[in-house]
């Protein structure tokens, strides 16, 4: 007996055309002197608009209370569980960095450490290095190290002390312990292979990262790494096959055509801005069947703790949605991937506010917020279901069952 | 350590009598004038005085954004999971077309496709055949047909181009792969065993399908079927097991009959119309701890695309309601099994409204309605859950440890 998997298997060749729109960490937390979010705040007559011809919801990115990185929160957005193993923590931070990753490549996460005159471990971020800091030191690194015939290292600096490592190479294989003890004032793990065909890979990482210790000897603070999280890419089903969608992404960071290029998104041009990124849309429109548009700006404005200055952001999003309507989508979808409320001034796990405006919306509210959303048709949902609510409303979906 | 299944391990021999009084397809969509529902339109008045003792929430029958068959959305809602390969595919269209399956039965869903000269397939679907034509095509099929000794082949057309094929006989085998190729410009693919055990059941239904394009061989577009989803026909531990009730139905068509009677509830008599279906609730009510009792009108207005139609259908049920207040269940539950909105003609994935009036209720509205159900104690919640929100109402589950 065959099982069946939820929505693809139900996923029909034709049907309407779907525009995801994501305002970066949209999410927020009241204003203590008005009681009114970021969104609730912002002056949005279109998005109010949409609103009242919307099904409303919040959805939880990944599960109650977990904080997503963007990489796991837009997974989840377009239907790939970024908890259920299929996607390891260092091809995470490679897509996070916006490495262009290929198939069978290794990564993993690096913390620039301390280590001392024995070798211990006296700090495991390296007494969180600025970012030009750390850029200096892994430059230092990767101008000396040298890798064996056929092996390509990248080291990408993300932030602080946090450093990704992409191995390229061929027969590479991510069974590998992590080094990383986790405690300070013991040595670090050495890379240990967890399965017998990994023993040459971990051979190799072990090398790099005895060099980087050389390389680094004369450096008072991160003079070595620690690695966690080795994992290889492998691609997944893209949209084509699993939801039978011809998908295109208007993004301008890296990190998020990354995303969308895995899950077998087109990328056709790199818009400069917001209003730019409504351009590349409505160049692409008539040829892809999804259109994924991301807007950066709300979530830095929250990283900020810029509460009037995320308003801003969103409401410059609210001004171009006319021209996203008049493209005269069959589903227009506005969310988040993840709420970045200014008060917070980092990702959180609060439930991000939804609309799906189609012809088959339940409307329950006039303005478009975390309060109407709540109280919406579809309460509080989980981020992993979007794309079948999206395929739903678009009747891209039949019925299961007789 | 060991597990526990969830609601049946907790379950009581005694406790409240429950009524679960299901209006098929009563969810709906908001009337562009009026922005009310059929439901919200209804004059409801016995409903609403029990939405006012009620707990109430929307249930999504099989998951979110997905439409399902009144199969498998009463499944769900009589507490078993119709997507984990409990009940495959070809079963469910089976149930759906009111088949009568034994245990052993072997079923597939079928389509009438167009095979062009070369035995391609030019059209998965046959261009969409009316009911009639369809039923024309598949009874020149079941006049020719040839099974071998012992096995009996059933074709049921279901609707445009899907038919149902049940195989009855000994030792049938449901390890097959799916002659769909999905793309039009290929060949079927042949029936493939997937298991060694199954070469005979593949070999048997090879020849049918062989012998239907023979017989078929002068249509001009119906020539020949596509097979999926095979599956055999186990049955189920029923409610007497799972849920220790002796259960009955009380409804009027046969599809909805045969699913009771596959999770064990008794069914005694035929109801003529939606009068009689409490006549026969009332002859049977001290028999039973629990009855279902199926009122199909609403959903076939919305089939119809009839909105006015569908409100007079919900009306006439809810004048009946007094009838089976008299009775005083214990719980009193009326929801549907899906949706079926009369602006959208179908069934579709909307939650749907339910109340749940006990002594244990936790009211939170005025009115029985979309919108006063998704602002209920319950909120959005899984049809699967609605039996352990019965037996709990009920007082017939134990505490989940000390």
């Amino acid at each position: 007996m065959s099982s069946i998997t939820l929505p693809d298997d139900l996923a029909l060749e034709a049907g309407g055309r779907i525009v995801l729109v994501v305002l970066d960490g949209l999410g927020g937390l009241p204003h203590p002197e008005t009681g009114l979010t970021e969104l609730e705040t912002a002056r949005t007559p279109h998005m109010d608009d949409l609103a009242r011809r919307a099904t409303l919801g919040a959805h939880v990115p990944v599960a109650p209370g977990v904080t997503p990185g963007s990489g796991p929160a837009h997974l989840a957005l377009f239907g790939y569980d970024p908890v259920r193993a299929l996607i390891g923590r260092g091809v995470l931070s490679a897509l996070g960095v916006g490495f262009d990753l290929r198939p069978g490549d290794l990564a993993a996460r690096l913390n620039l450490a301390t280590f001392d005159a024995e070798g211990r471990v006296s700090d495991r971020r390296a007494g969180r290095p600025s970012d030009d800091e750390a850029r200096r030191v892994v430059a230092r690194v990767v101008d000396g190290l040298r890798a064996p015939e056929g092996v390509e290292v990248h080291l990408i600096p993300e932030k602080e002390h946090r450093v990704v490592l992409v191995v390229r190479g061929e027969g590479l294989r991510a069974e590998l312990g992590d080094t990383d003890p986790q405690r300070e004032g013991r040595p670090a793990l050495p890379v240990e292979p967890l399965a017998p065909e990994a023993a040459a890979t971990a051979r190799l990482v072990q090398d790099l990262l005895d060099q980087a210790r050389a390389l680094l000897a004369d450096e008072p603070a991160a003079n070595g790494f620690l690695a966690r999280g080795f994992a290889t890419y492998e691609p997944y089903p893209g949209f084509a096959e699993r939801y039978r969608l011809r998908a295109h992404a208007a993004a301008k960071y890296p990190m998020y055509r990354g995303v969308a290029k895995l899950v077998g998104m087109e990328v056709r041009e790199v818009p400069a801005d917001a209003a730019s990124t409504v351009d590349v849309l409505e160049r692409a429109y008539d040829d892809f069947d999804f259109h994924f548009v991301h807007f950066k700006d709300p979530d830095s404005r929250g990283h900020d703790g810029d509460f009037e200055g995320k308003v801003a952001a969103i409401e410059e999003v609210d001004a171009l949605l006319p021209r996203i309507e008049a493209l005269a989508p069959d589903v227009l979808i506005v969310t988040g991937d993840h709420s970045t409320p200014a008060l917070y001034r980092e990702h959180s796990w609060h439930p991000v506010p939804t609309l799906i405006r189609s012809p088959w919306a339940r409307p329950s509210g006039e303005r478009f917020g975390e309060a109407a959303c709540r109280g919406g048709d579809l309460g509080v949902f989980r981020g992993l279901d979007m794309m079948a609510l999206a395929l739903a409303h678009a009747r891209r979906l039949e019925k299961y069952g007789a």
